[in-house]
C-alpha cells in the first residue's frame, strides 16, 4: 500500500531553476524532489510529462503538485503554480444507478464548494442494473453506456464549476463511489460476469485510471479514483458509506443501512465487518409507484398524518405545488397511511377509513394524494395498491436482511448499538416511518442516526483527506460478504415481514394504528 | 528500480477458476498470482482489464503474460493464452532524425523475425533537429509531427508484420532509442528548451507509454519504453549503442563512435563513462553532397580504388545503376580520392590527378564518380567541393571530439583497447577508409570492432532480455557527458583536424598518399 506523511493530497514543492552546472531534466527535477520529500516514488502520466515544462517556467520553479494515490502507486495528477496560480480541485462523485450527484471541493482548504445532481444517462438504454448489463453485452453497448456516464459527469462537471467560477481544467482527481456495476460502465469494463454464477466482477480494485482514457474533461492528467468493491453485490457505494459512518471505527457492534434499488446492511464494529444485498427493488427509487421519483425541486419528500385535523399533509421540496413524491415521503406516506388505519397489515387501502380519497380504478384501489387542482401537472397524484406492494417486499427484503444479518454473528437487532441509516435517493429517511412501516427493527430512537448520501459523505471525505485510503482498502479487505440467494432463514424472515408493520407485531410493540 | 528473476518479458501463469467459494475478481486474481510469483506488484493498464475477463476464459486460466517494467514499475502490456494462444511480440526501433528502422522478435523464443526501414515522415516538416523543434514550437505543430512519426511506426508495424503472417494485436511492447528530439516528438513532450539554454530536456527518463495514448495500434494495453536520455545532447540512441558495443562491461578503456548528424563519442569501462556529442553536420546522411542519401536499394555503399586500372570502383546496394551515395559510400569515396591524389590536403580536387573525371560547373570543380549513361537516373553522379568541404568538417568534428574525450580523462587514443564504430545510416563504415580521410586514430586495426546500426542493435536487446533494463538504467546514471560548445580545446582540435588526414600528418603514420 501507497503510504505517506501527508493527509492532504497537495504537495507544494520548491525547485532550484536548472543551469548549465545542473542540467537534470524537468520532469525529472520536479520528481526527484517529491521523492526525496515522500520517500517514494512517483509516477507522472504523459500528459502532464507535456505541460510539466511550461508550467515550472510559467510558476518560477514553485508549484502545488497533486498527489493522488491507490493500492499500488502515487500519481502526479495536477499541478499549479504556488504564487497566482489556478485552484487545483477535487469532485466527490455518487455514481447511483438511477441518479448521479457531483461535488466538487477545493483541494487547498478542503471546503466544498458547489454540488450538481443528475439522471445517470444510461437510464436511456436500461432503467436498473440488469438492462444495463445485458445492454453491455455488445462492446458498442458498453462503449455506449460508457460514454454516457462520461458525457453526464462531462455536463455536470462544466455546470458545477460554472457556477463556481471555475475552469474544468482546475479540477485534478475525482473519487467515484457506485456500486460494482456502475464502476464497471463507467470505467468501460465488462459487466457480463457480474450476474452470472459464480458473480465475478472484472476488477474490484481498478485504483487511479486516466480521467482523458474515460473521456472526461478535466485538468490534464487528472485522475479517477474509483472505490474498490467487495464482490458483484457489495460496491464501492457501500465502502464508501461505511467510511462515513464510521462503522470501522466503532467500538459496539453497530449497523449501516442503505436504502436504494438495493437494500445493502453492514454489521461491525472495528474488529469486524460482515455485509450483505439483496434486491429492494426500485420501490422507493422512482420505480414502482407512479408517482415515484427522485428527490428535486417540486417533489414532495415527507408526509405525515395530522390528527387534529384529520389531514395527510406533506412538503414539497422547494415549497410549490407537487409533481411527485421520492423515496422518504414514499416510506412516510406508508407510515401515515398505516398509523390512521387507511391501509391494514397487509398494505390494502381501508375504504372506510380512506374516506373521499380512496377510489377504484379497473377494479384496483387507489388513493388520491394530492388532487389535481392542488398538483404541478394538474393530474391527480396518486398511489395504487401495487404501488404499495412493492413498497412493501423493499422494506420486508430491508427487515429480513437486518435480521438475517446479525443473526449470523449470534446478535439479535437490540444488541446493535447505532443504525445509521442513509438512502442514495436524495433525501433523508424519518426512522420513526421506517420503524413504523416494519423497515427498521423497533428500537429506542436515539439509537438512529440519519445520513444523507452516506455514498458521496464518503467519497467527500477520501476528497478532503488522502490519509482515509488505507482506511478504505481496510475495509474493503475486512468485509465478509453473506450470499442470500442461498439462505433459506433469509427467505422465512422475508415472508414473515410482508405486513406492517411485521405478522407478529409484538416485535412492534411502539407502532399503534390509530383508526381515524 | 523495478527488479525480478525473469530475464525475459513472458510469465506464465495457472489460475485456479473462480467458484462460488473463491469470486475474487478477474484482474485481482491474475495480479495475486503475478506478485506472488514476482514479490511486488505489477499495474495494469484500463485497456487490459477490459480484455482480462474474457482472455483468461477463453485461455481456461492458463495465460502468458507479458511484463514490462521501468525504472519505477511493473506493468502487464499483453496476455494470451499458453494453449494455442497468440504469438506475442517485441518491436525493437531506432527512431533516427532521417531514418527509422523497426525490427520485429517472437517474446516467445527472442528470434529476430523482420525489419522495415522508413524515411523519418518527420522530414515532410523540417530536415534536421533544429527545424524540428522550431516547428514544435506550436502546439499544432508538435501534435502533427507526433502524430507524423505515429503512423510512421503503424505503417511500418503493419508492414514488417504483414510479412511474418502476425497480426499487429500481437505487438505488446516496443523499445525505442532515439535521440533526445526524437524521443521528444515520439511522445508529444516539448522539446523548445532542448535547444535553449540552459538546454534542458522535458524529461530524461519516460520509461513506459502507453501505445494507444500515442496513436500507436497495437495489442491492447501494449507500451512504449523510450531509452532514458542523458541529456539534451546525449539521447537514448548513443545508451542503446553503449549496451550493444558493451562498454559498459569493457576491462580496459573503450570507445564508441556514432556517425550521422551528430559525431557522438563514448569513452569508458564498466567503471566509468564519459560522452560527448558534437554537430557533425548531415554530411553523412544525406544532406550535403548532393549525391548523397541513405542506404537502400541502388545506392553506392562502398568505393574503392582500383590501382591496377587506375579506376574508382564502387558497389552498389542490390546491384544494379547507381542512384545515389551513402555515408560509409562518401567516407571510401573521399579516401579513395585522397589516396589517389586526386583530393589534396585541404579536400580540394586536383584537375590533374582526377584527369577526364573533373570539371568545372559555375567556376566550382567537381568529380563525377559515376557517369550519365551508368547512373539510374541517366544524369552524371558528382562530388563538389561544398559536398567535400562538409565531410571534411564532419570527420574533423569527430577526430577532436575523441582527441578531446581521451585527453580529459588522461589518455591518449593508442590507450584505448577497443573502438567500436557505428553509423546510424544504415550501412557499416569501413575503419581504413576513416582512418586515411583522419576521422578515426592511426591504430593497428584489429582495435577496430565494426558495428552496423548499434542504436537498433541495443534496442533489440532489450527486447530479448528484459534483464538488461537495470544495465541501461546504470549506463544512464553514470555517464559524465562533456559540454563541447564551451571547450576551447575542442575548437582548436577542431581547427587541426580540419586536413586530410589531418595538419600533423605524423599522427597518421600508416596513411600514404600515391598520387597518380
Amino acid at each position: 500500500m501507497a503510504s505517506g506523511k501527508n493527509t492532504g493530497w497537495l504537495t507544494p514543492v520548491e525547485l532550484t531553476p536548472p543551469s548549465l552546472e545542473d542540467n537534470t531534466a524537468d520532469v525529472d527535477r520536479l520528481l526527484a524532489a517529491l521523492e526525496a520529500r515522500l520517500g517514494h516514488g512517483v509516477d507522472v502520466p504523459l500528459e502532464l510529462m507535456r505541460t510539466i515544462p511550461a508550467e515550472l517556467r510559467e510558476a518560477a520553479y514553485r508549484v502545488r503538485c497533486v498527489l493522488a494515490r491507490d493500492r499500488r502507486r502515487w500519481q502526479l495528477t495536477g499541478i499549479a503554480g504556488v504564487a497566482g496560480g489556478r485552484r487545483l480541485i477535487g469532485a466527490a462523485v455518487d455514481l447511483g444507478t438511477t441518479q448521479v450527484v457531483l461535488r466538487l471541493i477545493d483541494l487547498d482548504t478542503s471546503v466544498t464548494l458547489g454540488e450538481h445532481a443528475f439522471e445517470n444517462p444510461q437510464a436511456r438504454v436500461g432503467p436498473d442494473i440488469l438492462a444495463r448489463i445485458h445492454h453491455a453485452d455488445s462492446a458498442e453497448g458498453l462503449g455506449e453506456q460508457q460514454a454516457l456516464i462520461a458525457e453526464g459527469l462531462n455536463q455536470a462537471l462544466a455546470s458545477a464549476c460554472k457556477q463556481q467560477g471555475i475552469d474544468t481544467s482546475s479540477v485534478a482527481l475525482l473519487a467515484v463511489a457506485g456500486n460494482t456495476t456502475m464502476g464497471h460502465l463507467l470505467l468501460g469494463l465488462p459487466p457480463r460476469w457480474i450476474v452470472r454464477e459464480p458473480y465475478i466482477p472484472a476488477v474490484n480494485s481498478p485504483g487511479l485510471v486516466s480521467a482523458a482514457e474515460l473521456g472526461i474533461r478535466a485538468a490534464e492528467g487528472a485522475a479517477v479514483f474509483t472505490f474498490p468493491n467487495v464482490g458483484s453485490y457489495f460496491g464501492g457505494d457501500l465502502i464508501a458509506g461505511i467510511l462515513s459512518a464510521g462503522l470501522d471505527e466503532s467500538e459496539e457492534p453497530a449497523v449501516l443501512v442503505d436504502v436504494g434499488t438495493n437494500a445493502e446492511v453492514v454489521l461491525g464494529n472495528r474488529d469486524w465487518l460482515v455485509g450483505c444485498a439483496g434486491a429492494a427493488g426500485p420501490a422507493l427509487e422512482a420505480g414502482a409507484a407512479e408517482i415515484g421519483m427522485l428527490a428535486g425541486q417540486g417533489v414532495i419528500d415527507k408526509v405525515w398524518w395530522e390528527t387534529a385535523s384529520g389531514k395527510l399533509a406533506y412538503r414539497t421540496i422547494g415549497g410549490g405545488r407537487p409533481k411527485g413524491i421520492c423515496g422518504s415521503g414514499l416510506i412516510d406516506l406508508a407510515a401515515a397511511l398505516f398509523r390512521s388505519g387507511m391501509i391494514d397489515l397487509r398494505g390494502r387501502l381501508v375504504k372506510s377509513a380512506c374516506k373521499g380519497r380512496c377510489r377504484e380504478v379497473d377494479g384496483e384501489r387507489e388513493l388520491v394524494l394530492v388532487p389535481a387542482q392542488d398538483s404541478a401537472s394538474g393530474e391527480d397524484l396518486v398511489i395504487d395498491e401495487r404501488g404499495l406492494t412493492s413498497l412493501k417486499k423493499a422494506k420486508a427484503a430491508m427487515f429480513a436482511i437486518l435480521e438475517t444479518l446479525t443473526a449470523s454473528v449470534g446478535l439479535k437487532p437490540e444488541q446493535v448499538g447505532t443504525f445509521s441509516v442513509g438512502g442514495s435517493f436524495g433525501s433523508v429517511i424519518d426512522p420513526e416511518s421506517a420503524i413504523t412501516i416494519g423497515m427498521l427493527p423497533d428500537l429506542p430512537r436515539d439509537r438512529f442516526r440519519v445520513l444523507g448520501n452516506s455514498s458521496l459523505e464518503g467519497a467527500t471525505r477520501l476528497v478532503q483527506d488522502a490519509g482515509l485510503l488505507e482506511r478504505i482498502y481496510a475495509i474493503r479487505d475486512r468485509i465478509t460478504y453473506m450470499e442470500l440467494n442461498v439462505n433459506e432463514q433469509f427467505m422465512n424472515r422475508f415472508s414473515g415481514a410482508q405486513f406492517f408493520p411485521h405478522t407478529d407485531p409484538e416485535r412492534f410493540p411502539s407502532v399503534k394504528t390509530q383508526v381515524v
